[in-house]
């Protein structure tokens, strides 16, 4: 053992979805859009100049804050910008769950909580999910020192109703509940209409996923402008410019293309209806997910088995070796194209 | 008070210098280099593909964290690369300085080094620069939870001997000494031929000064392989996926043009040395800076009053209202027509 050891703070991080670096193979494990950004992304990536990038971005980032405000009919106050909706959560933890009282979330949930709060030396609690793996909001009602959760929920992708998400908010006006987003643009109810009336609530959305812009790391977080101010004094306390300039250029112009975002997600949907049915002819149990992917389990055949016959034919999903969820596969919903050879070679293996 | 104050965690942030939205202005005040970035990153702008920006990008950043290792015959193993220096080192902060005992820095340092302090509950102890503004070696061989200081220092651009930095380090094997060398590149001595011989040094550096690349917020450690997996440990714990897409894309052929970035460098310190002279003549007193910035006051003109007579004419240096360097004004280097119309102001200002 070094003689500094002891000054070393020791975690156990979370472990990404496996980015292979071959080609040729079918990537359903990330969760990432199957389509490319909005042409205007793709028009204004050429249109970047490099001689902007000797002086330091915007700190307050007010072009993508604005467009952002501007595209939900909010203030500049209410939105607040990260790298990724990861940067921005992990600021929220560090922001808002500062007690001495456990935080709340589900036992089967976004992996990254209870990373963040043993980093953060943040107490938390895990609240089991029912048998239909849904998030019970009478479980939400005891003392606590704030609330996170996914909705809809990962890696179930199951979506909990609004006046069930209110409830939570409701119940809990002296502590801060986040409502965790991510998928929230593939069927789901947002809880946004609620941030006006509840000055507790944050609302974390991303880029990464229905705008197809994982590789650029846009995330927000929407709230009271008291709430984002304290967000911002953690963020300027951190790193002044988390945002570099080509993110912030192609962020404003992702948000401005209405149309092709609508497309994209109805394709997406579109997909994972189609999934769904040929996957229950599989044999296939799942949640009736309402994020762009879906969270199955089979019959007969363990998940574990599939998850290993799939990699051999390269196609990638999302396995986790963890409790009451062992049997179960994470599908990202790819292109058509994509998911018709899937449920070709899981017919193979599964039969 | 709203109910949940008390769980927020408060923060008094650091205030980054102003970036004025005006044009025609001359901008000498947060160290930007005045020189674009090389023209290999200018030309690989043009070459970013949209498409890619749907997946996430690489976590571990394999493509700049090698590029940055072969750069300087090192393995992968001892890079690591966050979103500018800043990240970098808040991520350090985090994991370096666990201890219970006061982490040791100059009184008169990188203003941001008492806000991440804070920000993560680390106590401190400020230890005073002699009068002439010098880092002294034997203050820093007190029993202390870890040690950070900048060489050449912030915002005084005092450069320490490296065998003098070898000391400190050498003398504190049982805490992390963590070398901040955000300016090394404009002629003071790296402490990174030191990593191999010291498993308790962490050298940081930037490409956001030498590199013309504040924009794009690329920073980086350089230490043992031990020491690296930690750091790595920690971001994996608070964002798995902080590199974008450009970042990593033009990071590299940033450190690819060698030649480049010889020029640039030398063109800034010959610029400073004219600068430094002309200063001299003007009644200006400063220590020999080896940064791109010069940290002056004037014999007879207070700072505050000059600073704010050359915002008047457009001309946007840096003032610190703190104990000791109050009188003081922080000046980056620009293009050599800057520096001459700064000059000639001056001369006015101060006559």
């Amino acid at each position: 053992m070094r003689r500094w050891e002891k000054n070393i703070r020791k975690v156990v991080p979370y472990v990404p979805g496996e980015q292979p670096k071959e080609v040729n193979i079918i990537k359903l494990n990330t969760n990432e859009n199957p389509y490319p950004p909005s042409p205007q992304v793709m028009a204004a990536i050429n249109e970047l100049d490099a001689q902007l990038l000797r002086a330091y971005p915007d700190p307050k980032v007010e072009k993508l804050v604005s467009a952002i405000a501007d595209y939900f009919n909010l203030r500049n106050e209410q939105v607040f910008v990260g790298v990724g909706s990861d940067d921005v959560l992990a600021m929220a933890f560090m922001t808002f769950f500062n007690s001495d009282k456990a935080i709340l979330f589900p036992d089967i949930t976004y992996s990254f909580y209870d990373v963040w709060a043993d980093l953060f030396d943040i107490p938390y609690q895990k609240i089991p999910l029912n048998e239909a793996f849904e998030i019970i909001k009478e479980d939400y009602l005891i003392d606590n020192g704030g609330i996170i959760f996914p909705n809809p929920n990962a890696p179930t992708g199951i979506a909990m109703p609004l006046d069930e998400v209110e409830a939570i908010i409701k119940n809990n006006r002296d502590v801060i509940v986040i409502v965790d987003e991510a998928y929230i643009d593939f069927g789901a109810q947002t809880a946004l209409s609620l941030i006006e009336k509840y000055d507790n609530l944050v609302v974390v959305q991303t880029f990464s996923k229905s705008r197809s812009m994982a590789g650029i790391r846009i995330g927000y977080a929407l709230g009271n402008p008291l709430l984002i101010k304290y967000l911002n004094d953690i963020k300027y306390s951190y790193n002044s410019y988390t945002m570099n300039y080509p993110a912030i250029e192609l962020g404003v112009r992702a948000i401005a293309d209405e149309d092709y975002f609508r497309a994209t997600i109805a394709k997406v949907m579109e997909v994972r209806e189609w999934t769904k049915q040929e996957l229950i002819k599989l044999g296939f149990v799942f949640g009736n997910s309402q994020a762009n992917f879906i969270f199955a389990k089979h019959g007969e055949c363990a998940a574990q088995d599939i998850y290993e016959a799939l990699r051999k034919e390269r196609i990638y999903v999302r396995y986790f070796a963890k409790a009451r969820i062992n049997n179960y596969l994470r599908i990202t919903i790819g292109t058509r194209a994509e998911m018709e050879v899937l449920i070709e070679r899981l017919g193979k293996i599964v039969r």
